[in-house]
């Protein structure tokens, strides 16, 4: 699709993004594309991410779409955020969460020495600050019937990426209290689901060591190459559409099949090589990798 | 969504659907609103369905869509289909393939005595005939880059379903012929995928034995009800329109969460009523189905 | 086999055991397999529970295996235990942990209204446990090259049981701490993996609200029943064993083939029943769980 | 463990092995580790691989196993080999199925153009061929309560293998096989299973083209690096003993861990280096299965 075309998927509808940080975000890119496709929306971030970020610039993007200040871990923040979203917006039809945050990744610590405060920071921040949105978000009576909720996530949460360390299992958390959640907010038509993007160039991304390689690695495996924020956020207005009302407890890999491969032509024969050069193996490290025999 | 709600998501594409019986149809269905959604569309099915069906009916619902008369288990119907459909209606955008018969299940054999002649036409039915599609679209160039290929299917093919037999194994096998060609496709920006779709009050759900039972029992295990026909349409509109152009070689839920689920409460409440009832438990035949101790 | 049977299949290995607390563990009956086996083993666990327990009983049952009190929420109480541990019964072969609680479920709160002190709470002593344990038996180097570490899990991490609340979120969390860890460990041959046992008659297990009818329903729904805590011992010597050298990162169903299941003809025809018997629908409560259509 | 130890755990038993060609076989290292856990076996295979193969020896190693010609594909075959069987050896505790051919791999057909009379056999061979021993074995009511069913694997049924081809649909055929027969055969207290082993080094397995790097790339990938056939052999021994009487339907990986990792150090940094190597990306192929852009 031309970036430009859009088809109304929205109209009539409200909501909130939680987490949009530039225009590398998906949140950010989800934000500007529910607002062409007709929804009228909210922003929210933390206080840093609204110095750090852009977020005027994008409010201005969407329509003047009122900006919240909320630390989603915390939850007289939440609740508030909720409370004034109300009021400014009244209620809403759906909830994108975008947020994640691993101190263990930045410092760069091995799996084998994590820092178990750190640990649980980010099991809060990544995982139950989703449950804390929901929770709120009931509580103050903002959703409406046959709201939908998504939030991102990735395969981390179902296999190993070595550097992806504490924050592959906080996204095993988030999409379990997905299907938690679940039956709970069927009652009232209302579904939950995430999204398992392909590694994305975002800020927050790119802080991951290592993650550039990781992302080349991913596109070379992934039969459509790896999917971009501007795709997530197309696939996202599917999720967020009544095109997708029995939808539910779902993880949606929007991965250019990369979860579906076992390996590529070009994978195996690069490990025939580098199992025949020593000089290639010595430069990918190898040897530090083998299993003891 | 109204009935009548439409977003133009297909406009300027053309493709074809494969196996639509009467109104009931998913087939029909998807059919039916991809013409709404703006596409031009052909459709097909074996020569008796076209007898037993509305077929004619439903080419008029669809603009006077061609009518291609086909055995999708039989080369030379599937060649000449395509280049039919070539002549009529160019080059096309999509597939969809909602194509399935099991003798074994009409006839009721038990598992353990299924013929295994028709065990193979089961599979060769509902299985390959997707593969047979997809190779003579491409035999015959009919498909553009970025077409998308949809195949329907049901949750039978991971979990056991006593009276489903022989069409569990087949949707087994469907979906991974959706993960075989996905790569080879990928190549030209063709995705192809399954809907995993709640049952259906079809002609074709409804001759299984028991399938009303089959029914009311997902129903009543999933948070949102089972999905109808009609939103099993919509929500394929998505995956074949270009806001999906990441998704590919992915088995889509669409069942109101039920796959997500492990039990409902009153599920559960009734297994102790059964097991405390000895009226109830044999109303339900519930000895012939206990482990030998 | 008989209760009696043994086989020698740890034969000079040692290992320790985390959480057993009576006879009706999983735990205790590990700890009891794998001294029938020929393991030396120590046991662990927090003082509480050796006041409640009869880890006295079980020492002794054990050829007087060491008891070392732990508290596998505090990094001090596991590095102690680890030294003790090496003191006592030099390097060991395997870990066995066997530790969960939820305040949130024991209080009874709904899912909407869980108090996230002690949801943090559920995820380290039920999750993060298992990954302190591993962390520091490394650190005190306690563990064998091509060790087994194993903890046990239930399907809740995967799919949705109302009333396990947290803690199926909290078992996600140690079904992924299993996978990141995986090929840190692998470098020395040590194995870890989870086993996903049935719904077991445990003083833990039955502390849960509706435990019972969970176990019921579980029992009506696994084709040979639901596994006992002794033939999860059983199974769970075949994984601390040789003969399993090369399984890791997994999560293993020991579940009588529940979680292949998709529905048994009894729980259809009750399914039947019940939308038709009005009596039997409100002693089951059907209205309350219906969604809004 | 050392290859020589063994611990009686089949002390009783008896069963047959179908598929062992020659030493390299898993059927083969299957065959000689039942005999020595104790079990009394039968030995079976097609006609022509008696020939190529080492039948004889095999039948030494195994006490004299009685050896019984069987084409699996054909019905009459297999009701008499049960027949003979049971003269021979009376009622029996396990089946093993080591049975796989592909004709499309072997004349190296693309995806795209396979033969579908070849796939129908492939699906024949390697699937059905499951179902026809149990049924045949259920009718001349040659097998035991309580008895262990298992079949070999390859991850390929889940994911895509570009040159393992229609074999991987076969195995998703015959996984789901065996959860369909599952529930039948519970009710006599017998469990059926499938072991997803490593690429092995067998005269089947290397006949695939490109089977070496295949080989190599799994190795590489897998953390406790791949698993050989008299792993394999181990393993199976705790599938067929009665310490696994309530694992059944399952799909085990013995795989080094291959299945739950993402990606490992070393292949994300080949990936870097072959995009930034152009002779290396030539050498590779890469350009041929970049996706259109």
């Amino acid at each position: 699709m031309s970036e430009n075309a859009h088809y109304g998927l929205l109209k009539g509808k409200k909501g909130i993004v939680f987490g949009p940080l530039d225009e590398s975000s998906i949140g950010w890119q989800i934000a500007v594309h529910a607002h062409r496709e007709g929804a009228s929306i909210a922003i929210s971030n933390v206080a840093a991410a609204m110095r750090f970020g852009n977020t005027d610039e994008l409010s201005a993007l969407c329509g003047n779409a009122p900006v919240i200040v909320c630390d989603a871990s915390k939850n007289e923040d939440v609740d508030s955020c909720f409370g004034e979203l109300k009021e400014k917006l009244g209620k809403i039809d759906f909830i994108v969460h975008s947020i994640g945050m691993s101190q263990n990744i930045r410092k760069q610590l091995p799996y084998e020495e994590l820092n178990y405060e750190w640990f649980m920071r980010t099991l809060d921040v990544s995982g139950l600050s989703l449950h804390r949105l929901v929770s709120y978000a009931l509580k103050n009576d903002v959703l409406n019937d046959g709201a939908s909720v998504l939030a991102l996530s990735y395969i981390a949460s179902q296999r190993n990426y070595w550097t992806y360390s504490d924050m592959g299992d906080a996204k095993s958390l988030l999409e379990s209290i997905v299907r938690s959640y679940g039956p709970r907010l069927a009652r009232r038509g209302i579904r939950i689901n995430t999204i398992s993007q392909s590694p994305t160039y975002t800020k927050a991304g790119s802080g991951i060591p290592g993650f550039e390689k990781m992302f080349e690695y991913s596109d070379l495996m992934s039969p459509l190459g790896n999917a971009s924020a501007v795709e997530c956020a197309e696939y996202a207005m599917t999720i967020l559409s009544d095109l997708s009302r029995k939808v539910t407890m779902q993880n949606l890999f929007h991965d250019g099949g990369y979860s579906s491969m076992g390996a590529t032509i070009p994978m195996i024969k690069l490990a025939h090589e580098v199992l025949n050069d020593k000089e290639l193996a010595e430069r990918v490290g190898l040897e530090d990798f083998k299993p003891a025999k």
